[in-house]
Formats: structure tokens, C-alpha cells, sequence
């Protein structure tokens, strides 16, 4: 454009001009790689040379935009969505009255107002091919936006569907859907896709079943509409193949959708599958950092309700203190617990026998979250339809804290390596039921990209242009010198079964857990941009950058060995093929080789220092433990 | 006191007054212990039963301290402690003239002025047998206030020395000192000495070397006249042993000195005995705790210059800062050295040869505290007589800087486990050159003891008196996993060699180095009080409660194992001892035995779990590390 301006306005030399735009490139963007500066050469070129006189038609100063009324009346939101979030998105927030926000003066916001949004911005959205398609839902796994979902369509519901999923909906495969006469459809939520491609590149198909088109010619092939019935009108039947395994987890409906993270974002995958797997009981204490802005940008809520009314309470707290925050949830919400019991307790031999059964039930699986769910879905309605039985008004009263919530605590590095640090470990060392994800970019993201604890020698940040000196905190290792704290270090890409295991786990261990996530971001610069992140994500854990394991006290009081490795021995010969796929390293290489390299062998050393370290660890023998107990 | 007024006053019966005191005496002392309250109990009747009618002569009233008065002449300190110090120890302060601070606008206090104090508190102090002594040492490296202090006379010393030093002084034992025709001595400042009775304790030889006896005795035997003259006339000749070992570490002058410590301090010997080591280089950040009121509560500085005019510099920041305080000193030191380098490299081929050959050695040495620090004995004359050679201006101008600084950062465990721990585990990732000293007493101390994340499960503290439900933080592993930080465990009273040893490997290793001192503290309420503590402390390490070791990361870089235990496999059986000998934990065994019972094992199994784990390492194959260097 700006080229083009030169050349028509002629306010000075062309030449001249062109040659200032170049040096100007070069400046900018000669430490992001040769290639990123030829292509603005190319840029300023073809932007001068390809001038073309397009006339206007006047009568389009006055044109409507239907889609955008006809969107306007589909996409109706309840009350607080056409009267708070619809304006306050359009930028018109500052002519609201005070009194639309009656009701909200507390300051939550409501659940799930995202799906309203239909933002249309993925210039190429998937089409799904099903004649290729092997079911797997791997597609599903990796979308950071949760567009696109797996449907088991059954007869009633098929036969309301809109014709094209009629048409294209397969027969579900496999042994448990024999006899069942359950259709399988892939489907996209086309205005809701960022067009972020991972789902494409992930379809392990030799002939892909997913293949990026335009996003009109998806909305003309009424995938649009397809989606709208799916989503919202076929239930989501994740109780068939459960949800321990990769394809299973993926029929689960998502408590966290179509948020505002950028596209190909390798965090909000790990808290999708979070959501589809406990989402009914979550309570998430947020950390400031990108989590914060895409958990709950107002007023966009992408956390949202099923269809019981439950999903995830989320909040978000301060950089210093989020550990300690979501640790305060928890102790209030046991505090209240502890007080249903003791009111149980002293009701049991007043109560009619059916209630006082369900007393000692709760009394007895409290700390079950299924368990106590269910004991509650039996319980809240005896008690209301006695509400002079011993007990009935207080429990009723506290009937939100009779199922055990799933307490989670969320960040990223720049949080948990750094800032928020001191708390955490105050919190890992409270050995409280709490769970801890840290989402590991390696890079403060959402301040703009600077070092943290978690980065590592050789990368270059804000601040450390020269690339950082030193290594990587082993936020992992630390944790498990305290010998009570469930450890997962995980990397979807690298293995999606070994993170949907280690998330169960954590939830389900009684005390401490902590998961590292491996998640690529915008800030490392991947080759080809974060729709190649899936590669270059399985690559960081071949080539030994981010082993995976699992670290489980409970083993280790059974006698065996706490830590289990996935995978392979790493393959160190890729690791600088890792690094030079990024441009968090490579930059650094083109700046200052000596150095870069330097640094590069110091990366690579700690990396085997610490896979050593981690052998040695998985390989001692804890069979005293065993013994001494 | 009371019991003698209510029995004089006669202001309510006796009998009804009596039992009032024993049931408030029951209530306030019960937790500490039957002992406690029956000597309570007695005092109780004592008081009243013991009443003498003493007449008192009317002239009493005008009498005048002479002993005062002739100390304020004998120990006229410099013109800041007559203007200052001593109004302000006299609580005068308010009386003081803002013009007498002229000089001290910078904050910066005097070094040293502790020693024209001459509290005289010791009601009982130590006095010297010598025919038993062995000369070993012991008693002076466990004083908390280095008042007692070995000498080591020359002919020439000895002939100017007070009657009773001549009487006294034995021949200094040992074939280092063979035909030096040496006496020695060991010197008690009584006036200086808190009467704790740890060196009469600590004294290992079957007849007592030390036997404690009223300060009028010592002051009447002119031990005081002999430590005036010891201590300031005598030269501290610590190059005939080194100061690599108890013996010869003690003949080197402490640098730190009658401090206002509690008597018995178990954190100031480690202190005292690092400024023995490297006080002439040492520069301070201390944490808001015990360590930064001892160590400078205005207008009292323990810490002091030695005859050349070296000493350590001292300064406190906040309990959540003062690891980066400290790692700050460091790199402001270092950056100024950097540029005392360039200059030095810029000056090279210009300046005369002499100069250069000294600049040349610098920059090789630089590193190397006690070769820059000899560089710059032979530097800074040069210079001086040639002011105009290249770079002499401003190198003269730094010439403090020339010698490399033992950049030190001291705090307790509420510091470093809790409050600064945030700050200490960044400073621990630095990589940077310092020095670590953590005094844990295992809980917070200065505050009047809350438990931190050091104390251990059923200890009672305050807001903790149902014991702490959970383990101690393991905060020498979790340095350990970085891999180049140096760490070690220590506690002088189970071994004061492996303690030097440590102390000296610390200040050498030139990365972080951390060591975690175990310190008997007036909070852990030790039976019999912290006179006994030198027992008690070895006791720590010897039932397994305290295990001491290094890591020291070097020894991994050459494929052999970092982690040295010092000492033998704990003998588990005295743990239960060792807690019952302190209120901390014995209290709770008092109001709770169940409950209490339940911890001790908890405190017990944790600490045989790290014991294993601290063995799982130390018994692991690190030869890897030499083939993949």
C-alpha cells in the first residue's frame, strides 16, 4: 500500500522512496531471517508495479450489510448478551446506563456469551472430506478454539438435521457402536474458526479428510448451519468409549469455546480437554498472562454451562498471588463442606431413614467428585420435598458445595517460574487438593515476549536480545523434592493419551498436583507459523527439548519407582533442527553465529543434563520405601 | 516478688492469694512443662517463706558507680561512639543535636562499636584451668559472641603483657609450633561475655578446662585487663595452621563481635566464623530476621575492621527482597570491575612496565579473591607514584573495587523458605557469584516464632499450637536441581570441620552456592536452655533429624558423584529423644499425646524419607556426565 501511495502521489522520488522502504525492512525484519525481508521487497515491488484503476460504483457508499443483520437476528443472546456484551464488543460500551447492569453488580459476568460472537474472521476454514476419514478425532484434540467437534448422531436426531449433514454423516465405527445405528460427523463452526489449519495438519490420513477452503464456500455449502444444529441440538455422547482415551475425550462437550486466543494458540488446547474432562466441577483461579485475557476478556465469557446448568467458575487474580487465590477457593469451599458434615453428622438419627442414608453416604464419598455428585442429584430433591427433615435448610441452603469441586489453579511461565512463584510453592507445599496447570510457553506471551525462568540459553526475548545466559528452571524436578506433589510434564503433540492420563491422574490425586504444558506460541517464531506447531511440537519432545513423564507418590509408597518417561530415548540429533526451526534461536544465529552456537550447546547440554538427571531419577530403586512404611 | 507482697501487704488473705498465683503459674507454664510449673510452684512458696528484714543504710542513696565511670574512661571509643553511640545506648538519644550527625547523612554507621559497650550481663562467665586444656579450640568456635579467644604470644608480646597472662599462658602445643617458642592462651572478655555456658560445655576434656564462675571473680582475677590487652595487642596469627581446620580457623580474628544476640545464639557462630574466614572481603545483604538486629541494631555494629582497615560491609533490606539486594551488590561490584578491565586493556601497551605487568596479572586474576587482593597491595603504591600513567586516574579512583568481594546473603528460614523465597529462587538461577547463608531455626524466630515452611510437622508455633500439620520444605534438593548451584547442609555441633569445609567450598565455587545452617534457637525451648544446645544440636544429626552434606557441582563435571554425607548411617532409634528434649514439640505431646504422637511419626517418616532420597542420590551413577561432556 504504501508503495502504491508513492508511486501514485509522487511527492518524492520513487527511487528514492523504494529505496527508503527496503532499508526500513531490512532494519525490521533482517533479524527474523532472510526469507520474512525478501518477502517485503517482493512487497514493496508488487505493490508499486501492480497498479490497477478500479472505478467505483457511487451506490455503494449506501450498502447494507445483510449478513451482518441476518447474523444479528440468528445469533440472539439472552438479555445480557443483546444488552451488555453485543454493544460493549461494537465498541459502544461507553454509551451504556448504569442500570443495565443491574444484577451484575457483584461482577460476575454470565457464562458463555463467545458463541454469540460469530466473529467469521478465518479467511480458510476445513472442509471435511469423510471418505477419507478414519474417525479419530485427532482433528478435534488440537483445535485451540474448539470449532470443530465429532458428533455421534443418532436416528431421532439425524432425522431432524439439516440436509447436509443427512448427506455427508458416516456410519460410527468400531465395536461399540455395533448395533447402536449411530451416525459420525465431523463438523465446523465456520463463523466461529480462526483458520488456524492445525486441525488440517493434524488429520493423519494419507489423503487428508480435512482441507482448508474459503470461508464462503464453506458458509455456501451450509456447513454454518450444520454446525448451528450439532452444537446445539445433538447431545454429546461421551459416555460410549469414556473419556480416558484421545477419541473418546473428544465426544465430550468443551466447557470453553470460540475465545479470542490467537490462532493455533498451543495453550488453550490443554484447557479444552481440561473442560470436556471435568469442566461440570471446575473452579479456575487464573493468573494474569494471555489465560487471563482469552479466560475472560469482557465481556467475553468463553467458559460456558452444559445443558445441566453446570461448568466451570472461573476468576482471575493477580500475577503475585493466583496460587495463593485458588487455594483460598479451595479452603472456603472445604470450610463450607466440613460444615455440611458436621450438620449431617448431628442430623443422622433425626433424620426419616432415607435422607439419613444419603447423609452417610455424602459423609463417606465427599471427596469423590463423581460420587458426591451423584449423592447430591439424589439428595437436593428428598430434602426439598421434606424440608422440616433434620438438616434439610442449612444443607439446601449449601446445596452448591455438596458435590466436590475440581480446584484449579491456571498460569502461565512468566507466573509460575517467576512472579508468582513464592506462592506456588507455597501452595505445593500445602498439600491441599489442589491442581496446578502451567501453561509453558517459555516466554512471558502476553506482555510481549520477555525471558522468563522457563526460558531457555540461547533464546532471544525482550530485554535479552543477546540471547538468555542461563538455563531453564526445572519448575518439574522441584516439585518432586517435596515427595507428596503429583508431577506431569506434557506435551499434546508429542502424545495426546499421555496428557488426557496425566490430567485424570492429577484430578484424582489427593493432594498437590502440578501439570507443565508444553505450548507453542506466536512468541518462538515457528517456521510456517503456528499451523505447523504440530510438527515442530512432536519434535521438541524427540529430540529431548521437552521429555514427557509423570511423577506419582503414591508409587513410590507402593515401593515402586514414582516416575514414568513416555517415549522413546530422545533422538539428540534433531535438537538442532528444533531450534533452528524457530525464530525464538534462529534470529539469534543470524545476529551473532559465535555466540548463538555457544549458547545452542549450552541449550542442548542442559537438556541432556536433565534427561540424565530424569533417568537417574526413574531408575532408582524405591523399593525401601516399601519397607520403611 | 508478688508472693513477698501479698504476704507483706496482707491486702488479701495469703492463702486465697497464693492459690491465685499457682492456678495463672498452671495456666501460663503448663505447655511448657510439669518442670516448669513445679519450679514456678516453688517460687511461689519460696518467696514467702524466705522473708529477711534487711536495714537499709540512709547514705545508699547518694552513692556514686565508680566502676562505671572508670570504664567510661577506659573504653573511650571514637569521637562517633562518645557523640552517638553511647547517648543513644543510654537512650539520650532524643537529646542528640542534628549537627552531631554531620558526616553520616549517607546512613552508613561506624563498624565495630559494639566493643565500647562492656555490657557485663554474664552473671556467671568462664574461667580458664589451664592444666587441663588441650588446646583444641572447641570452646572458642561455638561462642555465639566471640568473647572468648585463643592467642597465640610471642616473646615479645609476652614480655608487655598483663601479670596475669605471663602466670597463665601455656606453651603452644603442637609441631607447628615447634622452636617458635609461642605461648597460648585462652581469654575470656568478661565484661563482653553473656555467661551462656556454651564453651564450658563444649570444653571436651575429661577435667573441665572451663568452669563458670561469677563475673566479680573473673573481673577481680584481671581477665578483663588480660582480654584488653589480648584482644587488641596481639596480633591473631592464623598463617601457622591455616584456617582450613576448628584449630587453626579460631586464631584468625573474628570480625564480628559482642553482638546483642541472645546468650546461646546457635545462628552468630556461623556468622562469627565466616568473617574469621573471608571477613576481610566480605560484603552483607541481610534479611529482615534475628540476623539483621543483631547484626546492626543502630547504634550498636558487631561487625568491625580489622588493623589493615578491612572488614565486612553490612547492610539489611526486606524480608521480600534481600536475595535480590544482595545479587545486586554483586553485579554492581562486577560492573564497575568490567570497567577497571577495559580501562586496564586500554592502558596496557601505554603504560610503564611495571604497571602493565600488574594490569596484565588483574585481569588474570580478577577472579580470585586472594590474588587480586595482593595485586592490588602492589598496584595501588604504584599508582600512586606514578599518577600519571595510563589508566592511573581512574583505577585509583576505584581502587576499592580492585579486590574481588565474598559477596554474602544471610537471612533465616522465614526469609528463604517463605517470604524471600520468591527473590532467593531467582538469585539461585542467576548463576551469579554468591554466597547463600540460611540460619534456619526452623521457624520464625524475630517475629516470636510462627512456623514457616521450614518447620516440621507437630512442631508448635504461634497460630500453630496444634502442631504443624505439614513436612518441612526440602530447600538443599530443590537448589540441587539446578544443577550448578552449590549446597550444603551443616550444623557446627555435629561437625564444625565439615562446616569450615563448607563455608570455604562455598565462597570458592564460583557460582551460587547455598548453605542451609542448623541453628538452636530460644524457640525450640532445649531442656535445660541453649547452654545445652551443643549436645542437643549433635544429637540433631546423629538421630537422623539433621543429615549433613555437600553438593558440589563440579565433581559432577567429571562424571563422579556430587553428593558427600558426612557422617554415619543416623541412628533412628534417639529420634524420639531428641524431639522430647525440646518444648517446641514436647508441649504438644503434653496437651494433645494422641494427636502429638501422630505428627512425631509423620515428622519422623519424613525425615527417613529424605534421608533415603538424600542416599538415592548420592549412591546414583553420575559417570554419564563425563562422557557426554
Amino acid at each position: 500500500m504504501q508503495s502504491a501511495f508513492f508511486k501514485l502521489a509522487k511527492i518524492i522520488d520513487f527511487e528514492k522512496a523504494q529505496e527508503f522502504m527496503k532499508k526500513q525492512a531490512y532494519k525490521a525484519y533482517s533479524k527474523k531471517g532472510e526469507q520474512i525481508v525478501e518477502m517485503n521487497y517482493k512487497a514493496i515491488d508488487v505493490g508499486a508495479n501492480g497498479l490497477v484503476k478500479v472505478d467505483v460504483d457511487p451506490s455503494w457508499a449506501h450498502l447494507v450489510d445483510e449478513v451482518k443483520v441476518q447474523q444479528e437476528v440468528k445469533y440472539k443472546g439472552t438479555p445480557f448478551v443483546e444488552a451488555i456484551a453485543k454493544p460493549v464488543n461494537a465498541a459502544r460500551g461507553d454509551s451504556l446506563p448504569v442500570s443495565v447492569f443491574n444484577g451484575y453488580e457483584d461482577g460476575t459476568f454470565e457464562h458463555g456469551t463467545t458463541e454469540y460472537e460469530k466473529r467469521g474472521i478465518g479467511v480458510m476454514v476445513p472442509k471435511w472430506i469423510e471418505e477419507n476419514c478414519i474417525q479419530c478425532n485427532q482433528c478435534v484434540f488440537v483445535c485451540p478454539h474448539a470449532v470443530i467437534r465429532p458428533f455421534l448422531i443418532n436416528e431421532e436426531e439425524l432425522e431432524a438435521a439439516p440436509e447436509g449433514v443427512k448427506v455427508h454423516a458416516l456410519e460410527a465405527k468400531g465395536k461399540e457402536f455395533k448395533d447402536k445405528n449411530m451416525k459420525f460427523k465431523i463438523q465446523v463452526s465456520s463463523l466461529d474458526c480462526t483458520g488456524c489449519e492445525l486441525c488440517a495438519e493434524a488429520c493423519p490420513t494419507k489423503e487428508k479428510s480435512l482441507v482448508m477452503v474459503p470461508l464462503g464456500e464453506s458458509l455456501d455449502a451450509g456447513e454454518q448451519e450444520n454446525a448451528d444444529y450439532l452444537f446445539k441440538k445433538v447431545t454429546y455422547k461421551d459416555d460410549i468409549l469414556g473419556k480416558s482415551n484421545v477419541k473418546g475425550s473428544q465426544f465430550a462437550q468443551p466447557l470453553f469455546e470460540f475465545h479470542a486466543a490467537c490462532p493455533g494458540c498451543g495453550e488453550t488446547p490443554y484447557i479444552t480437554l481440561a473442560t470436556r474432562l471435568f469442566g461440570e466441577s471446575m473452579m479456575i483461579a487464573n493468573a494474569t498472562g494471555c489465560s487471563s485475557i482469552y479466560g475472560g476478556s469482557a465481556p467475553s465469557t468463553p467458559y460456558r454451562k452444559n445443558d445441566k446448568g453446570f461448568g466451570p467458575a472461573w476468576a482471575n487474580s493477580l500475577f503475585e498471588d493466583n496460587a495463593e487465590f485458588g487455594l483460598g477457593m479451595h479452603v472456603a469451599n472445604e470450610t463450607i463442606r466440613h460444615r455440611i458434615q458436621a450438620v449431617m453428622e448431628a442430623s443422622l438419627e433425626k433424620a426419616p431413614n432415607a435422607i439419613a442414608a444419603l447423609y452417610k453416604d455424602w459423609i463417606e464419598f465427599r471427596d469423590d467428585r463423581v460420587k458426591s455428585a451423584q449423592i447430591r442429584d439424589l439428595l437436593v430433591p428428598q430434602l426439598q420435598a421434606h424440608p422440616s427433615a433434620a438438616g434439610a435448610d442449612i444443607i439446601l441452603n449449601l446445596k452448591q458445595y455438596l458435590a466436590k469441586k475440581s480446584q484449579w489453579i491456571f498460569g502461565g511461565d512468566g507466573w509460575a517460574y517467576d512472579i508468582g512463584y513464592g506462592g506456588l510453592d507455597h501452595v505445593i507445599a500445602s498439600g491441599e487438593d489442589v491442581n496446578i496447570l502451567v501453561l509453558d510457553t517459555e516466554v512471558y506471551s502476553n506482555t510481549g515476549g520477555q525471558s522468563s525462568k522457563s526460558s531457555r540459553a540461547g533464546s532471544i526475548a525482550q530485554f535479552t536480545a543477546a540471547g538468555k545466559p542461563s538455563q531453564k528452571k526445572d519448575l518439574g524436578y522441584i516439585a518432586m523434592t517435596y515427595g507428596n506433589v503429583f508431577v506431569a510434564q506434557i506435551n499434546s503433540n508429542a502424545s495426546a493419551a499421555q496428557a488426557i492420563k496425566a490430567f485424570e491422574a492429577a484430578e484424582a490425586y489427593p493432594g498437590v498436583s502440578l501439570i507443565i504444558a508444553y505450548s507453542p506460541c506466536i512468541a518462538h517464531g515457528i517456521k510456517g507459523g503456528l499451523g505447523k506447531s504440530g510438527n515442530q511440537g512432536e519434535l521438541a519432545t524427540k529430540c529431548g527439548y521437552w521429555p514427557i513423564y509423570t511423577y506419582d507418590p503414591r508409587l513410590e509408597k507402593e515401593g515402586k519407582n514414582p516416575v514414568k518417561i513416555t517415549g522413546k530415548e530422545p533422538d539428540w540429533s534433531l535438537y538442532d533442527e528444533f531450534l533452528m526451526n524457530e525464530v525464538r534461536y534462529a534470529s539469534l544465529k543470524k545476529s551473532n553465529p559465535e555466540h548463538a552456537q555457544e549458547l545452542f550447546n549450552h541449550n542442548k547440554k542442559d537438556a541432556q543434563r536433565r534427561w540424565r538427571q530424569l533417568n537417574r531419577l526413574a531408575q532408582a530403586d524405591f523399593s525401601n520405601e516399601l519397607e520403611e512404611a
